[in-house]
C-alpha cells in the first residue's frame, strides 16, 4: 500500500493518520489538510518518492510550521510563505529544492510539506526526521545522526524573512523559537535540507505511507475492503503501530496555556467503563510528553502517547482537549532511533525536566499488568 | 578640530564625549573603549572620513551591539564577532564593506565600530544615524528618510550567525530584540548598511568630532591649551551642545531591571546645592528617556537626557547609576530631524508609552524659568 502519488481524496487519510503519530501536536490537521487540498487541486498531484530513491544530489527540503499549535488554528499559513521560504533556502544555500519532506509527520505538519509540494511541482519525500511530531526543532534523526540544522530560514505572513546559522540543533531551536514568537506564534521554517545522500541515510522512511495506513482504518477502510467499525479501530490502530490501549476515560480537569512559544499543560482524566475509578494524568508541550496512570508511570516520551476521540477514533490535538471530552488514550513505541542513548538525551523524561527514568511503554505496561 | 586620524590616545575622549550624547544607553563606553584601543594597537590607527567624501558606491556597514547595556559590560565582545557580523553582511548583500559607521553615537556603539575599522582596516565614516544614542532599532535617520533597515545581521560569540529580511525598521527591532536576548542578552548587529550615496543623504555628520571635543573638555583640554577646572566641565559640556543644567542631585531612589532585552527603570534625585529641596525623577529604558523636576515635564525624548557625575562630569550609564552617587543632569537639543513630525512619532514620547506631549527642553526650561 506505498504511496505513490498524493491526491486531493487521499490527504484527509494521510492527514488523521498523521495526527494519531503526532501524539497531539504538529499542528492543526484539519487546517492543514485544507490547504494541501486546495494546492493539489489548483496545482495538480503530487508525487511520492521514497527515501531510498533519491539521488545523491537531490536537495531534500523539510518545511513545516515552528510555533504553538494553538496559533496554526487561527492563523492559516499564507501560499506566499511555501514560496518565499523555498525560495530563501535556494538563495541562501545556492541550491535547487529537488524535493520536500515533513520534518515531522504530525497534524499540520505532515500537510504543510505536501502543500508546499503541490505549489512548487516537486515530489514529495515518504518520510520525516522524527516518525511522530516532537516539541522542539533539534528533536531530528538527523541530529540524531550528528548532522547539525544547517541554513535554516524562517518566514512570516508579513513577508519577514530570517536565515540562520545556528551552531547546532539546540541554539537553532532557541533562536528560531524565539523568531516564531515575534513573528505572531508561528512561522514557516525550513531545517535540515540536506543532499539526497544524507537524507537516505537519517530520514525514517515510509512514514507518510504508515500515516495513510492508519488514517485508512479511521475512515473505516479494511485492507481487503470490508468496513472497520467505530469501536474497532482503536484497537487497530494498536494492531498496526504494536502499541497497547493505556486509557479509556474522560477529561476531569485540563489546564493548557500558550508560554514561550508552546502550547503547555496538563489534562487529568477518569476512567469510564473498563477503567472506571481509575485516572490517568497526561502532560504536554505541543505533543503528549507523560502519561501517569493511577499515580504510576505508564508512558513517557519518546514513546508515542496519542489521544483520541472514545466514540470516533479520531485524534484529538492537545489544543483541541476540551473539558468534559471522553477519549481513549493508546501508548506506542517510538522508533528504535529514539531509544539509544543520544535519543534518550534529546527526547526523553530528564530533556523536559520530569523525574521519571525512561522506561519502554510495552514493559509498563506489562508491570502494571492490567491491560 | 575634525578628526582626521584615531589613535589610541584619542579613544578615551571619544569614548567619554560620545558616552555624554549617548544619554546614559549605547553599551558601556570604558569597556568599548578597550576593544577599540586594543585593535588599533594591533591592527593601525583608523582612518576618518567625512560622509561628503564618500563616493556614491561606497558600502557603508553600520556595526554596534544590540541589546542591554547591562550585558555589554559582563560579556565583552569578542573579535571573531566583528569578523563574522562583516563576512555575514558582504556574503548576504553580495557586497564589500568599504567603510563602517556607527549606529549611534554612544558609549560602546560608537567604540565597537571603530574596533571594526582598525581590525578590517576600513575607514570609519565621522557620522551616525541619531545623533545621540536611542534604544530601539528603527530610531535612526535612515527610518527617518523612508529607507527600511536592509539585510540584517546578527552574530554572537558562540559562532551563531543570524541574516534578517525584515520588512520594515519596527519588525527589525522586534525579530532582533528576541534574537540578542537568545544570544545572552546582546549581539553584535548590522543594520540600514547602504550605499555611500545614501549615507551622504541621511546620516549626521561630525558626530564622532563632536563626541572628541565634548571628551576633550571632559579630559580638561581647553580650546586654547588651557586646562578646565572639573567644576567647570559640565557648563562648557552645555555650551557645546546648547544644553542647559536641569539638576544637582543625590541618587535617593533607584529601580532598574533587564527585560525585554532593555535595561529599564527609573531613579528619583533629591536635590543639593542650588537645588536643595528640589526633586528630579528620571526614566530609562537603556537611555535616559523623560525627566520631572518638582512633578512637572523638564526635559523628554528625543531631546538629549545627559547624567553626570557631580564632582569630575564624566557621563554615568543607566547602568551604573548608583544609590547615593551625586550627579548633575543636563538636557539638551537633539538633531533637528528629530523633531519633524516623523520624528517624534518615531522617537516622541507616546512611543515610549509616556502621556507627556513633547516640547523643547529649551521652552521647558524657560518656562520653569528657575536656571
Amino acid at each position: 500500500m506505498t504511496l505513490h502519488t498524493l491526491t486531493a481524496s487521499l490527504i484527509d487519510q494521510v492527514a488523521s493518520g498523521a495526527a494519531v503519530l503526532g501524539t497531539g501536536g504538529g499542528g492543526d490537521p484539519h487546517v492543514g489538510s485544507l490547504i494541501a487540498k486546495r494546492m493539489i487541486l489548483e496545482h495538480g498531484e503530487v508525487e511520492v518518492m521514497q527515501a531510498s530513491q533519491l539521488g545523491n544530489d537531490d536537495f531534500v527540503v523539510p518545511l513545516g510550521m515552528i510555533g504553538a499549535p494553538s496559533v496554526s488554528v487561527e492563523r492559516i499559513m499564507a501560499e506566499s510563505e511555501f514560496r518565499s521560504a523555498i525560495s530563501a533556502i535556494e538563495r541562501e544555500t545556492g541550491k535547487k529544492a529537488t524535493a520536500i519532506m515533513p520534518i515531522e509527520v504530525g497534524g499540520g505538519n505532515s500537510m504543510l510539506p505536501i502543500a508546499a509540494a503541490a505549489l512548487m511541482r516537486l515530489p514529495i519525500v515518504d518520510a520525516d526526521a522524527m516518525g511522530r511530531a516532537f516539541p522542539e526543532a533539534q528533536m531530528v534523526s538527523f541530529h540524531l545522526h550528528g548532522y547539525g540544522p544547517g541554513t535554516t530560514v524562517l518566514v512570516d505572513h508579513h513577508g519577514n524573512e530570517v536565515a540562520g546559522y545556528p551552531i547546532n540543533g539546540v541554539w537553532s531551536e532557541r533562536i528560531s523559537r524565539a523568531i516564531a514568537i515575534e513573528m505572531g506564534g508561528g512561522a514557516t521554517m525550513i531545517d535540515y535540507a540536506y543532499s539526497g545522500e544524507i537524507v537516505r541515510k537519517c530520514a525514517i522512511p515510509g512514514t507518510l505511507t504508515l500515516a495513510r495506513e492508519l488514517g485508512a482504518v479511521l475512515a473505516g477502510l479494511g485492507a481487503d475492503g470490508e468496513r472497520i467499525r467505530d469501536e474497532q479501530k482503536v484497537s487497530k490502530l494498536c494492531e498496526i503501530m504494536d502499541g497497547h490501549l493505556l486509557f479509556h476515560g474522560k477529561i476531569q480537569e485540563l489546564q493548557r496555556d500558550v508560554v514561550g512559544g508552546f502550547t503547555r499543560g496538563e489534562a487529568e482524566l477518569t476512567g469510564v467503563s473498563a477503567f472506571l475509578g481509575q485516572s490517568l494524568r497526561l502532560k504536554f508541550q505541543n505533543e503528549m510528553l507523560i502519561a501517569h496512570r493511577n499515580g504510576e508511570l505508564i508512558a513517557v516520551t519518546p514513546d508515542l502517547i496519542c489521544v483520541l476521540d472514545l466514540a470516533t477514533g479520531n485524534p484529538v490535538t492537545t489544543e483541541s482537549l476540551r473539558y468534559g471530552s471522553r477519549i481513549a488514550v493508546l501508548g506506542a513505541p517510538c522508533h528504535p532511533m529514539w531509544r539509544s542513548q543520544r535519543g534518550l538525551e534529546t527526547a526523553g523524561p530528564r530533556h523536559f525536566g520530569y523525574e521519571a527514568k525512561w522506561q519502554p511503554v510495552e514493559q509498563l505496561v506489562a508491570r502494571d499488568g492490567k491491560v
